[in-house]
């Protein structure tokens, strides 16, 4: 199909699958390249689709676009079932988000009050009611608060079933590397790339470690609890993720660095706040402790929209800590660009440009660009 | 050689191959059995050589044959190295104990006092001291003791050596279960089997579940300590054993069960122990967490010598926290004991005998008897 493929992906990961799909939809005739597909940040993720409790002060296009796709992800999940035959382990029982000392729920109020300013739905309640929801909360807790439209999916499927998607739609993942968008031969090359993306693009996309656990509950046993719990512990902020299958997802560090080491102070520190709010966890097995990069931009938002100096190429990258959340929103917003050529107004404040005015006078690497 | 073999010796962990290495050098013809070679306890071994950090009020005659074994270590080594050509690890520079607090220090302080009565080698430090021999040590140490006679050896090189000794010596380990002792076809059997001693022997040998940590200092270094660390922190016993490949190893729960699964609450209270004694070891590399089960006993000896109702079965097994420090002595006094018929009398506290007026009483199984 070289040479007459209509879009070129580079990526092949919750973004870049999706993205090709969802062109593959709409009648475009795609190919996906990615020497490891699925082996990025995805396989790491914690699978949280959080747009309340991910609200932070100052990022409110950041806000709006993960509030948009989180409301996209019961349609995406159902249409993505449908082509794939594949359960994606979406569940609906929403967030709790908790504070351990009288700091922590300082700090937590402080951005319940910035969250419901901005209309969005968290209710606060008093330790009694949160330990009503989840009796195993640990008793010490100083109060918390109910996001219920927070809620999550398995990461680990989605690749697979996206993949099985676009099987059935005719789209081949070539295992193929991609040293300079100059080789590639389609019409549209879309960047999906995560931190990839840089060398490509010369987008200032650095990697953020992070380190996650993966625990399961004693006897192949569901976990004894059903929201996903979010908290401030003495100062830490963890999660965890409770799966049908007894899998509990305990995140995540955020560390400036690009290895992938495990390290002795972030399993400890993960385990030991997040036995300080669930006390149980402590008696769970623990199954896996690892490491991913996160592919992170300087305000944290992704970068969506088409390269400014160079015709043809579509980014979609830089999806930080919120790869999973907007893969639906970023697939259709993407799939819409490359379909008719006109950037929706939503995606005006996620444009390349904001960062290409600086990247000369940076003196960044180009490679890949002529 | 079936039918043939002089000796055939159920177990291919440390003791058993031991065992047929030192058979063969008598100039026995022997064969070794076990479905799965050094896949037993040594596999989650520390590798310490602790007569005296490990010799526990109410333990002297295991105290006694603990030090003579870890005597009979470096020539142990030297052989086997000759023989095998391959180097143990060993290392003699000794072991710290330390205490953190100082209930740690009262604890630990009644023990040395025991030991010392016994006359073994060991010397109370002040904390500064101890922070003169290991300068990474905690400042807020109360106290600790200088074991110089407690040396290491890397437990994962042990079994690989002794299969080439016994390679060199043309003694085969074949890929073997056995079901029964009856089938086996030898002159003497010698059942070396740990946990798996007990079903076919009817000995109360029981699975004593341990977890251990393997870290990694950062960037490849060695770890920044010599000695062994053997610690009590806020009333937990934590070790950290450095190798000079960068290894560290952190042991270990002592747990009545007989699971292998790795659980959040032990790898939290090691790293926590670990890390109130050595703050440095926070930021290494976390490169495993496994359980094992070690091969316990009533009394925590060995069980070593002949079935009284059972000739020619002679049983090596039982080692318990002991395996690595025993295997010398296991082996020659028991490669003796098939040679000549006559047990050392150091063999003495360690009959199986002393087990087995009370095996019928409590109904164990006997399978593998006539």
């Amino acid at each position: 199909m070289s040479g007459t493929a209509d879009v070129a992906v580079i990526g092949a990961g919750p973004v870049g699958l999706a993205i090709a799909w969802r062109c593959a939809e709409r009648g475009m005739r795609v190919v996906v390249r990615d020497p490891a597909p699925g082996s990025g940040a995805s396989a790491v993720a914690a699978g949280m689709l959080a747009p309340v409790a991910e609200a932070y002060f100052g990022e409110e296009p950041l806000t709006r676009l993960l509030v948009g796709s989180a409301a996209r992800w019961p349609r995406f999940a159902a249409d993505l079932h449908a082509a794939s035959g594949m359960d994606l382990g979406y569940r609906a029982e929403g967030t709790l988000v908790v504070a351990l000392t009288g700091d922590d729920l300082a700090e937590a109020e402080r951005l319940w009050t910035y969250q419901t300013g901005l209309g969005l739905p968290i209710t606060p309640l008093r330790p009694a009611a949160l330990r009503e929801r989840e009796p195993l909360l640990a008793p010490r807790l100083r109060g918390g608060a109910y996001a219920p439209g927070d809620h999550q999916v398995d990461p680990r499927r989605l690749v697979p079933a996206l993949r099985a998607a676009l099987d059935g739609a005719g789209v081949p993942v070539r295992p193929e590397a991609v040293g300079a968008l100059s080789t590639v031969d389609a019409r549209v090359v879309v960047v999906a790339a995560g931190c990839g993306t840089a060398p490509l693009t010369g987008l200032p996309i650095r990697p953020v470690k992070g380190q996650i656990l993966r625990l399961r509950a004693p006897g192949g046993a569901p976990p004894g609890f059903l929201h996903v719990i979010r908290g401030y512990a003495d100062g830490r902020h963890v999660y965890l993720v409770p799966r049908a299958d007894g899998e509990v997802v305990v995140g995540a560090t955020v560390e400036e660095r690009g290895d992938c080491a495990v390290t002795a102070s972030a399993v400890l520190e993960l385990l030991r706040a997040a036995a300080a709010l669930l006390p149980e966890i402590a008696e769970y097995e623990l199954v896996e402790a690892r490491a991913g990069l996160r592919p992170g931009t300087p305000d944290n938002a992704p970068v969506l929209g088409a390269l400014p100096d160079r015709p043809g190429v579509i980014v979609a990258a830089g999806h930080y800590r919120h790869g999973i959340v907007l893969t639906p929103v970023t697939a259709e917003l993407i799939a819409d660009l490359v379909s008719t050529g006109v950037p929706d107004p939503a995606l005006a404040p996620f444009g390349p440009g904001r960062f290409l005015s600086s990247r000369f006078l940076r003196g960044e690497a180009d490679s890949g660009w002529n």
